[in-house]
Order: C-alpha cells, then structure tokens, then sequence
C-alpha cells in the first residue's frame, strides 16, 4: 500500500518493541498521528533522553540514570541480603512483589556457554568484588527456574561458598492461586519434594 | 517499585500507544534499554519528526508529509471513482485488499450529533468541494457498517445524489472464511436479502 514514506518508517519503527507486528505497528501509527500527536512527541523526547542517558548503577547494576541507584542508596535497606537476579526487570518483579529488604545484584542474563556466555559475560567477577564488602551474610538466587538459571545459581552458589557467605534459593513449588490440574508434572513432583509440615 | 525517574517517566510515555498497559510498557522499556537501544533511538528520531512533519493530502486528506499525496498525483488511479472512508487507516485497509483503482476522500470519523460532531467537523465541506471535479463518476461509501457508519453513509448519499452523480455503498454480508453458526443475526438477514443468483 502507497503509506507515505515517513509513515512507512514509523510504522518499521515501532516494530522494534516487543510483541509489536505489522498491524499493530500501523494501528499505533495512526493513533499517535490522529489522535495523539502530544503523547507522540512526549514518547519520542522520553524514549531518546532514556536512550542517551540510563545507564547502569555501578553497584547492583540496575538500569538508572544515576551513578548509584536509588535503592543502593537507601539507608533503611539490609545491607546484609543480597538477591542475585538475571535482569533489571526481575529487581522490579521482586520489589512490586514486596517482602524483601535487602539490596540486588543483576547479572546479563544466565550462563549458556554453547552461546559463549561465561561468567565473565554475565558479570561474576564484579559480583565477586561486590562480595568482598564484609556487611554481605546471605546471598539469595532469584535466577529464572530454568535449565540455565539453575545451573547459573550452582556456579553462584559454589563461588559464594567458597567465601564463607550464607547461599540460598527462592523456593520452587505450585504457584499461588494455581490450580493443581494445570501445573507440570515437573512442578508438582518438586513441591511434594519440598513439602513442609504445617 | 524505585524505578529511577526517568525509567518511570518512560514507562509512562510509552503507555500512550493503543493497546499497552504498565506491564506491557515496562517491558518495552526494559527491552529498548536493555537490549536494542539503537532501534529506540530511531524509533524515537522517527516518531519525532513523524510528529512534526505528516500531515493530510489537501485533496483526499489521508496522511502524509507532501502537500499531496501519492496516491491524488498517481496518473494510473481512476478519476471518476471517489471512495470515501472514515480514517486513513482505512485507506489502508482498502488498498491492501487490491481491487479498487480510484481515488480517496478520508472522513474525519463519523457524524455523532450528540457529540457535536456535524458534517463541518467530519469534513462534508471539502467532500462537497471535491464533488466540483466533473470528472467523478461515482462516489463509493465505504463507511463502516455500525450505525453510525450507516447514518453517516446516508447523509452523504443524500448530498452526493443532488449533485447528479451516482452514489454506491459496499456490500454488507458474511465475511470470507466465516462460519455461518459464528456469524451474527443480523449479518446473516443481511446476506439473506441481499443474496444473489449464482
């Protein structure tokens, strides 16, 4: 279809973003454009400041645009936790999920070494560093409940060990509000494994 | 959750695209950031200078950066055929399907009275104007087929007749593919009077 050429590129433009195809690429197109040239702008100033300027924290390297982040910082946090998390979206998944005091380490990812990536690729030696500060007692693994993030939580583990620092993993078990007729039989025989007297 | 500022103000922004949430635009953003920051930076030099620059064709009013459009300037396109639509999206639409050769009039929606929408604000001014050009022969209604599209229709159909050329409306009845048991009542009494002999 003649779309004109500036909307053509939006329209491959906005394709970038996750979960977006072609028809939903042209749908936001026509809507920024016909009804919310505003938002459009706002969008497209936001999205190149972030661009330009969210970095990494230096420590827990989570996505902000300070040195330090914000949760870093915080001097009511327990300085003695540490949760170990694949990605910058999973500190947020734990933080809206609440409960948890302590302060975040986030790796890139998980090991996969057919893919090349090692420990020095998903970041253990800064957080080897990270585990020389004395104050750390407990490190907990928030890695995925995958192949991969169970095997990036051992090489973890093994390392933290070895340091004398306190290791544990979040548990494993049918989700909450899960209805057991839907659950994986990988699953279920994991939470009779782990069942708890109550 | 702490997100730093403008992770938040980027969440925020992208929530205005049609169709996504706060968690859809938290993985956008976390997507765009993370891992494909030279996409978000285009997305963003487009989106802006989309924002700026489309426009509408001074003749059909579909969207685009040139004072007319392709389509008005394309020698090939029939003249004596005007299809009138109520977005450009669905300008698009029309196109995509292939078949029709002629040339636009893009509606700004449908008349809503009680929303003060009247024929100024949809736009039935420049349609009349369009309607000067003695080369329109017909003039095809491709509004949609809700209520509003219908009354919408009609009016116009009523002010085109007047003028002495022939009006058209597109089919109404059971869409291609569709089964019949899924296929609302009223489609179906639809394609049962407007049947044809085969």
């Amino acid at each position: 279809m003649a779309f004109s050429p500036l909307l053509n590129q939006l329209i491959h433009a906005l394709r970038v973003l996750p979960g977006v195809g072609n028809k939903t690429a042209q749908r936001m197109a026509f809507y920024l454009l016909e009804r919310n040239r505003e938002g459009g702008q706002q969008l497209a100033d936001t999205l190149k400041e972030a661009v330009i300027k969210v970095g990494r924290c230096r420590r827990c390297r989570v996505l902000c645009e300070t040195p330090t982040c914000s949760l870093c910082q915080d001097p009511n946090r327990d300085v003695t936790q540490l949760c170990v998390v694949e990605t910058p979206a999973n500190v947020a998944a734990v933080e809206q999920a609440g409960g948890y005091k302590g302060l975040y380490f986030v790796l890139s990812g998980h090991l996969s070494p057919l893919d090349g990536i090692g420990p020095e690729q998903v970041g253990l030696p800064e957080l080897a560093f990270l585990l020389e500060d004395a104050s750390i007692q407990e490190v907990v693994l928030a890695t995925s409940s995958t192949v991969e993030g169970e095997a990036t939580a051992y090489y973890i583990a093994d390392m933290v060990k070895e340091k004398g620092i306190t290791v544990s993993r979040i548990a494993q078990g049918v989700p909450m509000g899960g209805e057991l007729e839907y659950v994986d039989g990988g699953t279920i025989a994991r939470a009779l494994k782990d069942r708890s007297e109550i």
